[in-house]
């Protein structure tokens, strides 16, 4: 596929991609699209008429400040606007090409806009579907022999954040203060947390819910999903050892959750479908999947300190080492009629992989601060420190094209 | 005080409360509040000028079809509001009373009109704050010695839970459907929850949040609180039992939480503050209150089951019981920097008091089903069955008045 913009070959934004975000410039904020190192200010384009064929002049594709509204619509439509965007940016049709006035209007340089959080997130679940990751962290707490809890490999586990502070790419965290525990026979001390982490994740965004009392079978699932994020799901693990039982995590989690700007439609994804792993035990029949239910999807985290002149990387794993997939998120979580809506994000967990350079989290990294990260600038990591950036980035890659996700990165701030 | 509309001295809406609640009649919404047995319709007398001393022209107390800008424009707002109406509705006063087309405008019979959930609610979050449904739940699990968790005395524990499954008195509630496992020798099963349960809690209302990276000092937290509600946090204990471990409930407890529609201001609970417990170990600086932190809340639960005339109370307890109050509840909640925003709502967690009659929970009241619930219609009780209704309510009393939250009840249908 050839567009009339130039799209680099290992650009996450050719004309098979078509994410849609949100975009600020000059104070106003609107919904774009990304082509090569371009935005696509898709407000623009509906105002110049460009998608009269799918929404008849009395309703609006593009409304509010954020992608709910068009999620709102259904894939059937946001699968129509990506084919209409296809087809006005090729080579080889002119209508938008050879109309310098309207490229004016709708084309700005990626550099020049800021990106902001693309949805209103209205909930915001976070799934535990990584056997590798629940494997290593049960081990360092259990113990080898029971790494893994009983329910793990018959329930898809997981627990709900906290939305309001779910932030886009590129905004600092500032290191939480709180609760630990570090001596088990002395009162918990007070302070910022010591042991503050970063967990690799992949989100994806709820489009068209479902009602309370209603369950969406895993089936359907992907009906309802509107597209995916990279998701750094920052985590104090100090706070979170002394705080979790027996409720689960709250603090160490809902402090900061960081996403990546662009929501890349399953529509996009689809060439990348893959199995994913088999199932170990026979699994409950509401969480049967049929055919390819996963997406390989590379996923890599690299660390930059304040000294260093480069990112490095420090994990490179896979979506498709994840245990349980989407479908099954999705299904599970309605299962008991929990209502899910419009612009709910659905995380998968820390995403480990089999090999150790693809674990997802310091904790994992460095066993718990047992095996320190070396950087290259001779510094050491047990977990992040004040002033490093964590950058996750995504794609997926076949002989022509690469779909990606761009990245997500954050800089970590002292604490007051 | 005394209105010139009538109110019977056990009324919960005497005009010392001014509860807000939104109303709906003829399938509109608008925002109100409560004097004996009738609602007062806020946005009508608004439209007559009313408020005009308190909120200019440009500007409206009351827009949209809940309370969140209400709650949004802070306490000295709502406090002037219920201030203004004590002043309007006083029987001396001829302004509205002697008006008999704004009257007719402004004033609606209760039972004429359908309640409806009063907030948009941003988050849900939910505490673990009585000492004693905290050491039965534990002792029933982990045994007399255990049972209270390392960290319950020093840390107000709680965990995130589902905002868009909170729903208004009166709604029915599905018996939710779950992956259990009754023989712990055998894989897990799926059907309806056969240990379906309620648990007896107050919430409050954030008014005014914080931003992000910010804390709310303990001192200043009732600032920022709108009000209260009585929450109904409707739980599966057979799903929790199989699901909670290592990340919390989950499915266990988002298929429905009930809340009562009025929110009572804390202006009107004022009277009723009490000191609350003593804190056995010493908590950081950053949980130390002063004064009265809490208040002196009547709380009872009764049950009515299909073949029954009348419901039969089977818990009496009182806010006061709690352990940690509400403006630990907000600093804790924030002091990690984690945003809150109007309209969050923050559960107590089950309010369970000294006594055995005090149990806030079908759990602890029947002790696991060990101590079956007897009913005066010869039926005896583990658990919630299907078609029983569940009803709460709350007061405050002293010798001249109560201040009431009136009720949250609901019925729970068979699964499908």
């Amino acid at each position: 596929m050839k567009s009339f913009i130039h799209c680099d070959r290992n650009s996450h934004f050719p004309p098979e991609n078509f994410p849609f975000g949100v975009y600020e410039m000059n104070g106003e904020k609107s919904i774009c699209t990304a082509l090569g190192d371009y935005v696509i200010d898709l407000k623009a384009l509906e105002s110049l008429g460009y998608f009269d064929e799918i929404m008849n002049k009395d309703g609006k594709l593009f409304s509010g400040v954020s992608l709910n509204h068009f999620m709102s619509l259904g894939r059937v439509i946001s699968r129509a606007v990506r084919k209409l965007l296809q087809d006005l940016f090729a080579e080889s049709n002119p209508k938008l090409r050879d109309n310098p006035g309207h490229r004016n209007m709708c084309i700005i340089p990626a550099k020049r806009v800021r990106m902001v959080l693309p949805v209103d997130i209205s909930g915001y679940t976070d799934f535990y579907s990584s056997r590798e990751h629940a494997s290593n962290v049960g081990e360092m707490f259990r113990g080898k022999e029971n790494a893994l809890m009983p329910n793990w490999l018959h329930i898809p586990i997981a627990y709900h954040g906290r939305s309001s502070s779910v932030v886009v790419s590129g905004t600092d965290v500032k290191r939480p203060k709180g609760q630990t525990r570090p001596d088990p026979e002395k009162p918990p001390v007070f302070g910022p947390s010591k042991q503050l982490d970063f967990e690799l994740e992949m989100g994806f965004f709820v489009g068209t819910g479902n009602d309370l009392g209603e369950s969406i079978p895993a089936g359907e699932a992907e009906e309802h999903i509107f597209g995916m994020v990279i998701v750094n799901d920052w985590s104090a693990r100090d706070v979170q050892n002394w705080e979790y039982q027996p409720l689960g995590p709250f603090l160490a989690k809902n402090f900061a959750t960081s996403v990546s700007p662009w929501v890349v439609t399953l529509d996009a994804l689809e060439p990348f479908r893959t199995e994913g792993p088999k199932f170990e035990k026979e699994l409950l029949p509401y969480l049967h999947t049929k055919g390819n239910p996963t997406f390989d999807i590379n996923l890599e985290v690299s660390l930059k300190s304040e000294t260093m002149e480069a990112p490095y990387t420090i994990c490179k794993s896979n979506y498709k080492y994840l245990y349980y997939n989407m479908r099954q998120h999705l299904a599970h979580h309605t299962i008991n009629g929990c209502n899910t809506r419009t612009g709910d994000l659905m995380a998968s967990g820390t995403i480990s992989g089999p090999s150790k350079d693809s674990r997802g989290s310091m904790l994992e990294i460095t066993w718990r601060g047992t095996e320190p990260l070396k950087l290259p600038s001779g510094e050491e990591r047990k977990f992040i420190e004040d002033g490093d950036t964590v950058i996750m980035s995504a794609y997926c890659e076949n002989k022509d094209f690469r779909i990606g996700f761009g990245e997500v990165a954050g800089k970590i701030l002292p604490a007051d």
